[in-house]
């Protein structure tokens, strides 16, 4: 007989607010097989317009080829539909605007061709603002306003997880919709330049945003030794911080990617100057692969979690959150 | 009190398989005056895949800012939508395959963005296919081939006007979806290399496909001399040939341009060798200007054609084509 969290997991919308694997047919598999109902999958970085199109144009083709495990999700429908088949719904998502270029209607020809969220710097410095690793963090810039306001305008979540702190702030107050951390951690458990202080975990909520959680070792306090129930515990330090309505899953899987690819991410523009390293990748004990996903409503159980709480956590936050953005 | 023709016109759903005139406010607004319901509107003629972008985000622009006048359409509900709103859909069409450049996945990102048609090759030859001002019209290449079965599979019309006899018929017998000349006249009235001869007429309605009967006074017998009386009598030579159900308008109206732009259209790739002069455009009397559109349906009458035939001929086979063609 199925123990209850087994129950909840395989009836609940389960959404994981970013994920940045080497995509593969047998990963799709995975994902679909895990339960996973729709993850925000990283479809630009570093990449300009014209290499971001390139990568839509292959997602397009995998969702033919693929069709059996996953479909494009541009809509709170499409997830709910996903769920339903049982198949895995993707949303496409930029961690970068890199690829908007200088060019503010280039923020609607990418929401027409699919990309739901888009991170609004990815660690460094870009047309728009600072990241969470550039010296000096002067915010938003008055072509970041305008972007902002495009992005308000056609429906596409700014994500602020790699952004710095004043820009996150400046995107906040700007933002006529809600705004996400899409994957971040709290730095009340570990300093660490990617995680977000007490006081900026609340504001975003406050002004009516989002905190999706992540478990990716190097901002975790216990590194690489930790387990399943230190990533619930970060979730329930947010959770006690700003409520348990706004608050997600984020894991930043980078499953079946080597080295090559953590060294494009730490170099600014992907070849230039090194900004950190992260040292060796495994991810909490429990939850290494996509495969363990259903393993996360055992462990919120475990933690004494009510099942109205691990339903919310698991992806009716996020269903909620992208309802009111994307319109 | 109002007369048949006009109380026909204005219930019709009206379409012009093709527009390529200077976009502006005033011309949109002229367009819905008109009671133009729905044009075929050229977004890309030598352009490549990046430049078309920007043209297609020009008319994201456009939509908003005159949006009491034109709405985008990519379905034939939003035709009849327009129709209902009484404004005109624009139909974003290409007359050159450029802007898929060497990537077949760049036919469904353009469909995406809104692309419904697409003329093969514009003149001159290119990786599909030959142009009707090509020396050698060595017909489809297999990367044609290719361009025409992804065209089938998005959804998108393949339109065969500029496009060389030889590969006009090769992508006739290819497409599994019917095909147009969106805007051409019979060789039978003039000899000139952008015109059809009565084999080629039949052929490609024989195979299901469809005729859009242009004005453009070099094609035409009487050149600038003719009138819209003239007009019709070319439709009615396409019609005998071809019956009544195959067979629409396709102005080819180039409203607002001047010599620059001519220059820009008769030169290979733009700025290549000269393929042709057209001298003076003077359309049709009576069918000068988009304003005149309403002319056609008394010009019609005039020329014994009944309601029925008036009606098919006005819009209802272009949206048969279309429904078919978009599924």
């Amino acid at each position: 007989m199925k123990d209850n969290a087994t129950r909840l997991y395989e009836s609940a919308i389960v959404i994981d607010g970013l994920i940045i694997s080497k995509w593969s047919g047998p990963l799709f598999a995975e994902m679909q097989k895990a339960g996973l109902t729709a993850a925000n999958c990283t479809c630009s970085v570093w990449e300009n317009f014209s290499e971001t199109v390139a990568n839509i144009a292959q997602w397009n083709g995998w969702f033919r080829e693929h069709g059996d495990h996953i479909v494009k999700a541009t809509s709170v429908a499409d997830i709910r539909n996903a769920k339903a088949a049982g198949k895995t719904a993707v949303i496409l998502g930029m961690q970068n605007t890199s690829a908007f270029e200088d060019k503010i209607s280039y923020v609607e020809i990418l929401k027409t061709l699919g990309v739901g969220i888009a991170q609004m710097t990815y660690n460094t410095q870009n047309w728009v603002g600072s990241g969470c690793y550039e010296s000096r963090d002067s915010g938003l810039s008055d072509f970041g306003h305008d972007v902002v306001a495009e992005m308000n305008r056609v429906g596409m979540l700014c994500d602020l997880s790699h952004v710095g702190p004043k820009t996150s702030r400046d995107v906040i107050d700007a933002s006529t919709a809600p705004v996400a951390y899409s994957h971040c951690l709290p730095s009340g458990l570990k300093t660490h330049p990617r995680n977000k202080s007490d006081e900026e975990l609340r504001y975003i909520v406050e002004k009516g945003g989002f905190v999706g959680v992540t478990m990716f070792p190097p901002f975790l306090a216990k590194g690489v030794n930790a387990d399943i129930s230190d990533y619930v515990a970060a979730m329930d330090y947010v959770i006690n911080l700003v409520g348990e309505d706004a608050v997600g899953i984020g894991t930043d899987f980078t499953q079946d990617y080597g080295p090559d690819f953590f060294d494009w991410l730490n170099h600014d523009k992907g070849f230039g100057r090194k900004l950190t390293s992260f040292g060796e990748i495994i991810n909490p004990e429990g939850f290494r692969l996509v495969r363990d996903f259903p393993n996360i409503a055992d462990a919120m159980s475990r933690a004494g979690w009510g099942d109205a709480k691990i339903e919310k956590v698991l992806g009716l936050n996020w269903l909620a959150l992208l309802d009111r953005v994307w319109r």
